[in-house]
């Protein structure tokens, strides 16, 4: 099996590498809002107790609002990884499985290693093949192309032509709520919703996301993961977040958005897409300008498959906006 | 497949069936330390990174001290849960599964789901069939039943014989380092030993647990959890705990332990086993005996396999006990 995808979290390879101690660095290889929401009080009782169904419920609740899942309850797993991790057992194997590329890899890298045969395909009409399964992460990462939500439908009723299903990985969802099919998973049972807790929040060491999805398949990942798989302080954290004041943690990100494109834009970078949580930059060497930003301790991401793209996450603040926008002019590349 | 096992995390069924809210109910129905060990101050960060690789390594090492593992670094998952339902994947399917019975029921739940062949045994002349996979929960749960290690290596050296593995569940095993084979892993490579952090430090909500295995075996599960399967709080916490003063949060739970065998043996009843964390009782009809006690909103744990045990794990503090001790005493049965 190939060996996981470095991404995100991997400031201490890149300190180990190039100096530092992590906490030094600035870490923008990551989509993660680097301001994170203040954590609430919870009842003590959940990290001493196994999750009880009543704190289980009220995440679960939250979530179908904050989801707007159309009364649809989401399932609340350990990371989206955690059913990445589990996709191969909904995917028919003698069927070959369909990933919008180039997006996240590891879709890509666990289907393959359980055995499946993976196409990318870049269009709806690809569809028309006959996948047994097919998974669009929508805004995409790293490029941001978003699909409305009658195309993404529109997909779903294609694969369930061949009996298939459709995965929509909505982790940079967030900002973009009308274009979320979450609404229209009760309605098509042949569609997955994948969604991200820590990502707009900015605590992704929680380890949680949802899944929005029919009983039947609900009901496979709930039981593929066992009893308890998510930690009681992030149930109950997150059932109080998504009730909180979301607007004001949208504005945040907004407000850190629009100081990074304003420093790529200084720097006279080309910015060819991106999410609200990062930036995606074409360059003719992003490798070494990757490099270069390393060597002043700010990591960023850089892809094996594109030599011309570096993705760039948000800074936490000002300072962090004048430490890249100097590394950017001092770097030359 | 069935459905999981209710047990502890089950008050809110409880109350929905008896009255009272969650709350008001005294949970007796785990074998969870019952006073949490004080959150240690965490570095923010770990809420909000996804765990960095040196918050792992910093929790491998308290563990391999800890759990006195001989240098081997066990690895973290999230929950000994989440690998009983990896399980089925290191068991050789075209051999029968062993399980010391009775024990810990999501074991046999779980590899009689995958479609294998599991039979219940009772002492390690048992190994002599040839099985693929042998699981010993030690002490076990609930009757206490406590295998010295050098009968544990015998086991993991009959099983080796047959190209089988032996897994050791040491759930309760903190109170007992003694009788631990984690140090014997290392040089025993089809020994594999599985170990909770939320029962003795009071943190099941943690989601917690290690495994101590050798590479090859290590690997597969590292690779079946995926990347950043364990919360980055949980990470730090229990780097901090393990090296912190154990040896107070076992006078707390041995001070837990004494009362509750006094109210037991002060309401006649007959403990026929139990760990240090909780206490096995043998009744003629201890399921009028578990009804009696939810009537007074105390939970405990009774067994479809057995209508004569009630297990009973350790009330918080004083006025626990004496509600216990009350509620024994109205209960007349």
């Amino acid at each position: 099996m190939d060996a996981p995808i470095i991404h995100g979290g991997g400031i201490t390879e890149a300190a180990a590498h190039f100096g530092g101690t992590p906490e030094d660095w600035l870490d923008l290889s990551t989509g993660i809002n680097p301001c994170p929401a203040a954590l609430p009080a919870i009842d003590a009782g959940v990290w001493h107790r196994l999750p009880d169904r009543h704190v289980e419920e009220a995440a679960r609740i939250a979530a179908s609002r904050y989801y707007r899942t159309d009364g649809l309850m989401p399932l609340p797993v350990p990371g989206t990884q955690s059913v990445i991790q589990l996709l191969p057992r909904i995917a028919d194997p003698a069927k070959r499985s369909a990933i919008f590329a180039p997006t996240y890899g590891e879709y890509a890298r666990v289907l393959k290693a359980a055995g499946l045969v993976v196409d990318s395909v870049t269009c709806a009409d690809d569809l028309q093949a006959g996948y047994g399964l097919a998974v669009v992460v929508n805004p995409n990462n790293p490029t941001g192309r978003l699909i409305p939500p009658d195309e993404v439908l529109a997909m779903a009723q294609a694969m369930r032509a061949h009996g298939g299903l459709l995965v929509v990985d909505e982790a940079f969802g967030d900002l973009e709520p009308e274009a979320s099919v979450a609404r229209h998973v009760a309605a098509c049972d042949n569609l997955v919703v994948f969604r991200s807790f820590g990502k707009f929040f900015g605590l992704a060491g929680l380890r949680l996301g949802f899944i929005v999805a029919n009983p039947p398949i609900e009901e496979s990942f709930r039981e593929w993961l066992g009893p308890w798989s998510v930690s009681g302080p992030a149930l109950a954290l997150s059932a109080k977040l998504m009730e909180g004041d979301t607007q004001r943690i949208r504005a945040g990100i907004a407000q850190r958005k629009a100081a990074l494109d304003a420093v790529l834009c200084s720097a006279g970078l080309q910015v060819v897409g991106g999410t609200g949580l990062f930036a995606l930059v074409e360059h003719e060497r992003a490798h070494d300008l990757h490099a270069a930003l390393c060597k002043a301790h700010i990591l960023t991401r850089k892809f094996d498959y594109n030599p011309r793209w570096l993705r760039i996450g948000l800074a936490p603040d000002a300072g962090g906006d004048r430490r890249l926008a100097e590394a950017l002019n001092r770097g030359g590349v």
